[in-house]
């Protein structure tokens, strides 16, 4: 580094790596001015140098022309994917290069040797961008809420499910083709797995529960459902009851648990119920937000854009210039923070309510037949609701807390029934209803 | 400093500070592992040593024995009031201790002179719990948002005006009674004229709109108007508008220059109506909430409890970590940026739309002659309607957007018009409605 100078590579110019290169030129002196120093581009690291790009800077296909630069003191690692940006971050860790990095996947999946090797090195490793956008989240749990304990996170933290279960809860239509108008509108992707999947989100999740519980979190602890199997009936029957479906990232301290040693955490990804009144259920379209509940600050909630070259960019300047000032003053920020010891409860233990809709013959003797089945593995009913009549009959059932492997077993003996000719769908239930 | 331990000293030991000390002691080991060293509360300063206090702590009623004690690191301010808070905070800088604060009544006023001190002696003063209690805001201004413009900002800062609004609203009772309910639940204090006239949500504003803009903003620059004059009428005209009104702490780059380097900033804290839809609308009772715009990241909100002991000893215990890990690690946080020189809008020049209600004689040529005073001063009405008819007639007109210059001498002259018996309020709209 010269002085006064942060020389910085970026890897990958698409949509976001094109916005962050533009904002970095146009916004210089401003940034010079909050940073103390100018934030320099060095090189930008692309896969192909034919396409015609506007900025002005240098552009490279030789990914070691940029990781075996000394100059180079911070790379903006934007390509996304786990190789090669793995082995990039890496080798710019390992040569004493600070990093930012939006790449929710890999953190998620090899979190723990980046920041173990970022901490050996003493350099920064930042990914604000990586979970809900430009939301500022990450930081305000890493440093604000550091002297409070947080208890429970739910996050609405994929901007194409949430568009496509507001459009559903809107308007009435079908998955189906409330997917195909987010695919129209870019909201989703021609292959739109990761994010219909949860996979998406479940990445997200054990980034915010790694970074709230101080202990590490990777996306294989983190339990996940998707959206595809929502179906219009469902958004009825919740938007009846005063409940909306939102596909929820959820984690939380295991609430049984009195002994603050040794807790468990449940980390898990699933279409959730909540009642329209709470904080969450307004957040509509492609808007995510995190709700947050800690012991001493109570419930709170950060809501702004999840997704987007600009507001990703946000987020990843915001990283860049803590890294400037970092180097500048000669320090370095908080590291990550993994000190505590808490097991991953496996989802077979977690305890929600449930909200479980039953297809029946409308007949005596079918409510009594039903409830037995709950009643055998001890999941205890709060109310029961008929709707229809004759071959049509439906039954809406929600239960008090239970524990998911009694409730798995209930719903395997339920379709067992006779009486029973379909288990229609079974969703979870959050917060006060 | 010993090794890995920080000397804290807490100056009151009121409701935040005597929750302050006891999550530093009942935590201590949480604490301990994320800042990186033990905190250790050396002294607190209280009045009245023969108060009965259950913390085993040493009080002290001598300031001195705390700020000339070589072996403290920490000071934690939390007497609230000008003086003698600003003497030990100067005291406590000077001799290089670091400071936590909550108190924004003393940032809003002489925080130059405090953040220019700490500049100097290279100490941390921190104040995250001095707006917007638990709240993350000032951090994510500071540190997440600083790659990006922030271009406005509209805050609900004061949970008593929040609380006496909402209940306005809910129940239809007046502005007295509501306060009465709001003193007897504790929301309100016995002389709660620094919450009703907006002094308090001043003092936050321009703690807001100095981090957000870069620039040195005082108490006395702030635009302020409280909420006393709020009629249960002018509540019900706005419910029947698809309108809510909420004492709002506003702050914006004046949208009208185009000229990036001569922008001025207006900073004002009035009654203000917004849409029911607008995220701000669901913020109840004492909750607060503060609304970002910034150019990349786009709309932002942080919402949670804006007061009482426990949400505000967690943002001070979040302060108290980061100095503590800047302590153990030889660094320092960002400090106080001001470099941007913007100019304070007078309020005369600020352009906001209004909602005006006329009482007036319901005889031909009423409307006429209203609109002659709007046209007069080039104030533009967007919609006019008349309620109820004889003596009791009614005129609500919502204007475009206006100078305060203009719609000031256009109220001055309604009032004057012999078909006006009385200008019955004027209100300030904000957003999109």
């Amino acid at each position: 580094m010269s002085a006064n100078n942060l020389q910085i590579a970026v890897l990958g110019a698409g949509n976001v790596g094109a916005e962050v290169i533009r904002l970095l030129q146009q916004n210089h002196s401003d940034l010079a001015a909050r940073a103390g120093g100018n934030l320099v581009i060095s090189k930008v690291l692309v896969r192909d140098l034919k396409i015609k790009r506007s900025a002005k800077v240098e552009f490279t296909n030789d990914a070691n022309s940029i990781l075996n630069d000394p100059k180079i003191d911070l790379v903006i690692e934007l390509m996304g994917g786990i190789e090669p940006a793995r082995t990039y971050i890496k080798q710019a860790l390992s040569s004493g290069k600070s990093v930012v990095t939006a790449n929710k996947a890999l953190l998620a999946k090899h979190g723990a040797e980046l920041f173990a090797l970022a901490d050996e090195k003493n350099v920064d490793l930042y990914y604000e961008a990586a979970v809900a956008g430009a939301i500022p989240i990450l930081r305000p749990l890493r440093e604000s809420l550091v002297g409070d304990h947080v208890t429970k996170i739910m996050g609405i933290v994929n901007g194409t499910t949430n568009y496509i279960l507001t459009k559903m809860s809107e308007t009435g239509e079908d998955f189906q083709s409330a997917l195909h108008r987010a695919q129209e509108l870019g909201f989703a992707e021609a292959d739109p797995s990761a994010d219909i999947d949860g996979k998406d989100a479940a990445a997200k999740a054990a980034i915010l529960a790694g970074l709230a519980f101080h202990t590490r979190v990777t996306d294989e602890d983190v339990y996940c459902e998707g959206i595809a199997k929502i179906s219009d009936v469902d958004i009825k029957v919740a938007n009846a009851l005063g409940l909306t479906i939102k596909l929820l990232a959820i984690a939380q301290v295991n609430a049984n648990s009195k002994n603050l040693n040794h807790k468990s955490i449940c980390v898990r990804v699933h279409p959730t119920l909540i009642s329209q009144k709470h904080p969450l259920a307004s957040v509509r379209e492609a808007y995510n937000a995190v709700f947050v509940e800690a012991e001493s600050a109570g419930q709170m909630m950060f809501y702004g854009k999840g997704a987007g070259g600009q507001p990703t960019a946000s987020a990843v300047l915001g990283d860049v210039v803590a890294v400037a000032r970092h180097r500048f003053s000669g320090g370095i920020g908080p590291k990550e923070s993994d000190y505590a010891d808490f097991k991953i409860e496996p989802i077979s233990e977690s305890q929600t309510r449930y909200l479980i809709r039953l297809n029946v013959a409308d007949k005596p003797g079918v409510l009594a037949a039903v409830a037995q089945e709950f009643n055998k593995h001890q999941v205890s009913i709060q109310t029961v609701r008929q709707y229809g009549a004759g071959t049509n009959a439906e039954l809406t059932i929600m239960t008090h807390l239970a524990k998911e492997s009694d409730l798995s077993a209930t719903v395997k003996d339920l379709a067992k029934l006779s009486v029973v000719d379909d288990v229609a769908s079974v969703i979870r239930v959050e917060g006060e209803i």
